[in-house]
């Protein structure tokens, strides 16, 4: 009897996921069928389901690799000494996540933001998906707020700073950035960290008055 | 022949505007049928179509409408001498359009957050629906950097700071915090206002480094 290498399942389950997030990133998650992924990941019914029981299993799957993968950079972060700023940290974290999969749809655009915004759709339809989201959510808010403590410990946010409130903004930084590149396109995360370190100067220039 | 005002036509526009944002608030774009605009309004098909062709001119209107909001609290805001700061600023303006239509679900949830994400998704699908969001996202732009250039000729922020990369950022917070608000709940404006001066405060204490 053949053995199955560990290495082969993991590509094959990488193989089915990118399809699935092509998919719904290009039609949206209720418009797309297990069909559709079917063929976008080149694959059998029988390969497909061996792994994943249908497209809620795959988009549960979508949005904890893609929320690992942020909670992992910002721990990282969180030890580096001292830890990178906003304006440098969220830019970094945006082009390491667009180097990762899911990657980019044919036309070269990022996948991810499209992504994101029909995740948020269907969140607001299925509970299942919301328990995931929220989970996700939760992490990434602790996982900034570890980020905000060590630069409290570094000397470079005031210490009395709500560090949870200061994860929220950080997060919706970074969903509003990616909205407008899904919606409008043309931004880089240059941008981003531009508008970003303007914001942090006004401290500077106001501290005085 | 009766005369109809013209503040009558304008408070049948409003009535039917406020159900159908209710609707795609709460269904989304796709699920919300002109019959169910018609009920949730409370009015006739031919009082409706007398206003709006169908769904997509309704989504259009209730879109322009919000961004006009934004732009003219932005206007008001670069006139203030000194402008409020984006702290203050944001919560604010999101504290006024909850004041102002379309206001909440029945139960008591503000309809905003969830109407922005439909309307995300549905701008994905129709190009002309994209068309007037790119158009209110220029103006809201146009606004913003309004507002920076007051910052800077107060003295606030570096003369050198790129005001439509800072306007980008300042509407990703907006955007990511009524995310979030849709998303998961349970979040204030006052919570992102101490988050971004926490933020402010980062320029203060690198200054010196």
């Amino acid at each position: 009897m053949a053995r199955v290498s560990q290495e082969h399942l993991d590509a094959r389950r990488r193989q089915i996921l990118d399809g699935a997030a092509a998919c719904f990133a290009r039609n949206g998650f209720h418009a797309t069928s297990m069909q559709d992924v079917l063929k976008e990941a080149d694959l059998s019914a029988g390969a497909v389901y061996r792994y994943f029981g249908g497209k809620e299993e795959l988009i549960a799957a979508i949005v904890t690799e893609v929320l690992d993968t942020v909670r992992g950079i910002l721990e990282r972060a969180a030890r580096e000494s001292p830890p990178p700023t906003p304006d440098v940290l969220i830019p970094r974290a945006l082009a390491r996540m667009r180097e990762q999969r899911p990657a980019t749809l044919d036309g070269g655009e990022w996948m991810f933001p499209r992504l994101m915004i029909q995740v948020w759709t269907e969140t607001t339809r299925s509970p299942e998906l919301a328990v995931v989201l929220g989970e996700g959510y939760r992490d990434v808010r602790t996982a900034w707020g570890k980020v905000v403590e060590s630069y409290q410990d570094a000397g470079l946010m005031p210490a009395d700073a709500d560090a949870d409130a200061v994860a929220r903004a950080m997060i919706a930084l970074v969903q509003g950035f990616a909205a407008q590149m899904a919606l409008f396109g043309g931004l880089s995360e240059r941008t981003l960290g531009e508008g970003l370190r303007a914001l942090m100067a006004m401290g500077r220039t106001t501290a005085g008055a």
